[in-house]
This record gives structure tokens, C-alpha cells and sequence, in this order.
């Protein structure tokens, strides 16, 4: 999708962000993509326990679309253990059932967590995610306080790598979100939305017209034909320019009348 | 991410999923991934305008990871004005600024407007989706009722077509999701947690070892230390495996006391 402003094109790490930590990535690109998901989301801090291909892997940088920055402060770790060796809270992502008690967290449930451990005791969280294959093994899931499942269609739960930390890294950033639009907003552009008064004129030369054409053949259907060209005009919201073009189109069509 | 129930592993339709509708795609590989991404979120329904390498495509087929049937059922258009003549309500996914007049709709408020249309009319929906390069056309655009906003970071907002996907059939998902889980849920497994009884047992046992073993070493000391310890074990909450572990562990430490 297009849109970047390459000008703003730079980490722009929002505080307490999760660490995001791959464990065993067998491919490159993966972990390219995972870089580029992250930053998307303005999360930057990547730990990568054994990469199976080693590091630095050129085909990282291929896929990751000018994430490199996260590439570069990417930390590289022998075991999962010392990887969440300073982290005070930390998720292992599975779609598995595990013989583990741990509880589980939804997405919006574990960002939700995260961010009320970063606000309220400064923790720094940590989010854990297995190889492409096979995922996460007992023995770094036991490592995490609890689990994260991606809530998805149970008959079809595969995420592919990226995929899994893009929901993940979105879901905080929804939750933080000092980008996010308040719902729904209106396009900021050239034109300002018309005037009530504007509108008024519009209809003013609508029903001016609309008289000189004899459209009226009743008195009595007057005042309800104009109420709903009333309605129409009001609801549609024109603009500044929409106004304009109607008016202009009110005049060529009368003037096209006058012709005939 | 490994977890796919491969017994479950077909379309499962949720009742008025949006039309997904990507416009000249690029490449067979990023449509099969969007039909991944769509079928991990119980989207089926895909629509391609002018597929820039033809349709079927291997490509597509190779890079679905078993989301054939969503391939299987795409339809071919020619024109986007074909592709959502039949719906109701369709947005536009944009990251750029047009000069058009249209509402705006973040990820969360167009899965909220989609499904309130879905629910009080019954209407059909659909979501535009530009090329991989370029993104979407005006032309494309002014077909839509509005334009959805992926809010990401600002300073790096260039998702991949499927990722795009994904992000807005999740959002729809987890606004419809009968499979999320309701905030925090605890792995069922074998073992139930524990009584409080059997607690209270594990409790009886430990201060009964303790008193043996003259750990309290003043009288006044003592209830505090049992609160201590109560607090602990009741607050850990464990199951009732945990119970007969730490038991067993007691008994173990104290057998090797007496062998003192």
C-alpha cells in the first residue's frame, strides 16, 4: 500500500513498546517482514534468539522495506533465557494448547496488560514468538509469565511469522495509538464544507428556476417538492466547490432551456 | 505459526463478512496471501479487478498455505464499477490524501460501521484495495462511499498488500469474533486447580514440618510467618497436581532431615 511520507521515514519508537523476540527464525525475509511490521506499528526494539541462517542476513534487509534501523539495533541472544533476562513481564505467543498452566490473553487483552504494567510499574514486557514451523517449544513458553493467542478463524489459525507480530504489534499501538483518528473523521482539503447560507442561495436559484420552468403544475405540491430538494441538498453536505459546480450547472441547464 | 486444526481446516463463513475486492494486484503470490490472511479471519468472499498476470495463477495458489477454496471462489472483474456494483456500502483502502470530499474511517470505525449496516439493513459490504505500487486510482477511490485509514505510524505507514488485508479482516473479526476469548481465560488442562481445602492441607503439612523442625524460633513470630506463607501459596493459586508436588517436596526435605 502506498502512503509512507518519506520524509518522516525513521524509527519513531513510542515509549515502553513491547520487545519483540523471535526465537529461531529460519528464514531472512521473515524476519525482514517482522522488522517492517513492527515499525509500521512504531514498535522497534527486536531481539532474535539463534537465527537459523546467522546475522547479519542480507535477506532481512531485502524484505524489510527500509525497516532497517529496527535491523540494525536488532540484539542477537544464544538462549531464550538470557533474551528475557531484564524484561519484568513477558507473553509466549502460541496458538497450541500446552500441558502449562499459564493463563492466556487475547490480543487486545495482553496489550491492554502491557500497558498497564508500563504505566503503573514502569515494566518493561517482552513478547515471544516461535520458528515458522513448528513454534514455540515448552521449554521457552515456560519462560513467559503467559500466553498469547491470536484470536482467529479455528478451522484456519496458521499466521504466517510477520503476520502473527504485525496483529500483535497493531493491537498495542491501537491501544496507544497517538496516531489514531477518533473515529470517523472528514478529509481535510482545499475546499471548506458549504455554508448554510450557501446552501440556502443553492436552492434559492433552484426554485427560482424551477418557477420559470412552470415545474410546479400544482400550488398544493410546491412546498413538499422543495422540502425534500431541501433535505437532499442539506444531507449531502456539499462543499464550498460542490456549491459552485451546482450553481453552474443550474445556470447551463437554464440556459439551455432558453434555447430551446 | 504452527496451531491449525487441520480437521477444521475449510471456509468457515461468518454471516455478512465484507467482499474483499483488491484492484490490479501485481503479484500472484501477494493474492495468495491475502487469501490466507482473509480465511484466517473467516473472510471468504474475494473479488480481483484486472489481475495483472492473469487469472487462476499458480502463484496465487502456491502462496495461500491452503486457502485454495477462497481462490477457487474469487470472481474476475474487468472494471472496479462491476467488481461492487452489487454492494451497498463500499470503503476505500488509502494511506494518501486526496482531493476528494470523503469521510474517513479508521481500521476499528469502518469494522463498527460495516457491522451496523450488517445488522440494521442486511447490507452488503465491500473494501477496495489499490496495487501493490501505487495504490488506488480516484477513479477507484470516488466508487466508494468512503475511505478507510489504517492507522499506523505516521512516519512509516507502507503495509504489503496482504498485510493490509489482514490488519482490516482481524479488525472485522475481532468486532464479530465468536472465537475471542473473553479478556483472560486459564488453559484448560488435566489437572483442576486446587481446593482451598487441599490448600489448607498443603498449609497444615508445611507448619506442621516447620513446628518439627523448630523454625519458629520466638512465639510471637509465628502467625505472622504463617500469614506469610498462606498468602503466598493462596495467591499462586495452584492446581491440583502443584498440591501434591509441593507435598511431596516437603515430605522429600524433611526425610532428608530426619536422615540428618
Amino acid at each position: 500500500m502506498a502512503g509512507t511520507n518519506s520524509s518522516l521515514a525513521k524509527a519513531k519508537n513510542t515509549p515502553l513498546a513491547p520487545v519483540i523476540i523471535l526465537v529461531g527464525p529460519q528464514f531472512g525475509e521473515n524476519i525482514g517482514m517482522c522488522a517492517r511490521a513492527m515499525l509500521n506499528c512504531a514498535v522497534t526494539e527486536l531481539r532474535i534468539v539463534n537465527p537459523r541462517d546467522g546475522w547479519p542476513n542480507p535477506a532481512a534487509v531485502a524484505s524489510a522495506s527500509g525497516a532497517t534501523d529496527v535491523l540494525d539495533r536488532a540484539k542477537i541472544y544464544t538462549t531464550t533465557k538470557d533474551a528475557v533476562a531484564d524484561l519484568e513481564f513477558v507473553l509466549a505467543t502460541t496458538a497450541r494448547t500446552r500441558d502449562l498452566v499459564k493463563k492466556i490473553y487475547s490480543t487486545d487483552a495482553a496489550t491492554k496488560e502491557i500497558s498497564h504494567r508500563n504505566a503503573t510499574g514502569k515494566q518493561k514486557c517482552g513478547i515471544l514468538f516461535g520458528p515458522e514451523r513448528s513454534g514455540l517449544e515448552n521449554d521457552d513458553v515456560v519462560l513467559a509469565n503467559a500466553i498469547l493467542n491470536i484470536p482467529l478463524n479455528p478451522g484456519f489459525s496458521s499466521l504466517n511469522l510477520a503476520q502473527a507480530v504485525l496483529l500483535v504489534c497493531f493491537s498495542w499501538l491501537s491501544e496507544q495509538n497517538p496516531f489514531r483518528p477518533e473515529g470517523i473523521t472528514v478529509d481535510p482539503v482545499e475546499t471548506s464544507p458549504a455554508t448554510k447560507e450557501e446552501i440556502e442561495l443553492l436552492l434559492a436559484h433552484i426554485e427560482d428556476e424551477l418557477v420559470k420552468g412552470d415545474f410546479f403544475r400544482s400550488p398544493a405540491q410546491k412546498p413538499t417538492i422543495l422540502r425534500n430538494i431541501r433535505n437532499f441538498f442539506f444531507r449531502a453536505a456539499p462543499t464550498q466547490q460542490d456549491v459552485r459546480t451546482l450553481r453552474g450547472i443550474v445556470s447551463c441547464l437554464t440556459g439551455k432551456r432558453s434555447w430551446k
